[in-house]
């Protein structure tokens, strides 16, 4: 199937609750799953709750990561959207659930930007629908 | 049913091509609908692509919206995550239909944070599941 992308919802129950409450651990850990998934970083924004919960997202040039985190239940719900054939957004998982030491998670995968529906709605042909190379992706901070 | 938050996965087919790769009025809608629906921003990251295309999130007291937008196609992936009673995503859902000037949407709602489930996985037991009104929740930016 043609898709532009791809998108992993993620339950992590019964994780490591000073993990979930440390902002810094959070961002840590949700930048490096997007290396490891081989993504490329552009942006990225975090946020510390009082008194407790990080919330935070990590914009990659494949789309995001995102992340929000009950430390009080031991929960966080996870986000894992991206385009390409040269990221996996597996990989990223099975790296936030061996830090966030999740030991039950529940996984939902959804298409993204199916091609055949958009051509089917638009108005327009379109000969292929493809989701740019990163190398044509060069980022221009604006 | 208890929740922690409900999560619209939106798909916005046929929207102005010229204002999906505005990357100004791309942060000022999101932000805009975020307002709208009652949630309060915390941090946002937002990245214009070169030569098309942008992508951001905003990080809100009540979870995230977030977009990736697709200017050759038309086409657009939007997230509108919230938690709690106050926010209603599908506030942001019709202003972004609107102002991106989509003729054809589809959406999928996914229940997040279901306190059944989080009761059931915990060897803890929680009285209680449940998102922390906004009052409880003061920002400390770090």
């Amino acid at each position: 199937m043609e898709q532009l992308g791809r998108h992993i919802l993620v339950e992590f129950y019964n994780c490591d609750k000073e993990i979930l409450n440390d902002h810094g651990l959070i961002e840590e850990y949700m930048k490096n799953a997007a290396i490891e998934a081989k993504a490329t970083i552009v942006q990225s924004a975090f946020h510390m709750f009082n008194p407790w919960g990080v919330s935070g997202a990590v914009i990659i040039q494949e789309s995001h990561l995102t992340i929000h985190t009950w430390p009080e239940y031991g929960y966080a719900a996870v986000d894992l959207f991206t385009c390409g054939d040269t990221v996996d957004p597996w990989v990223a998982f099975d790296y936030l659930k061996k830090t966030l030491k999740s030991d039950k998670t529940e996984t939902t995968e959804v298409v993204r930007g199916e091609a055949g529906r958009i051509r089917h709605f638009s108005p327009e042909k379109y000969d292929q629908i493809h989701f740019k190379p990163v190398e044509e992706q060069e980022k221009k901070c604006v």
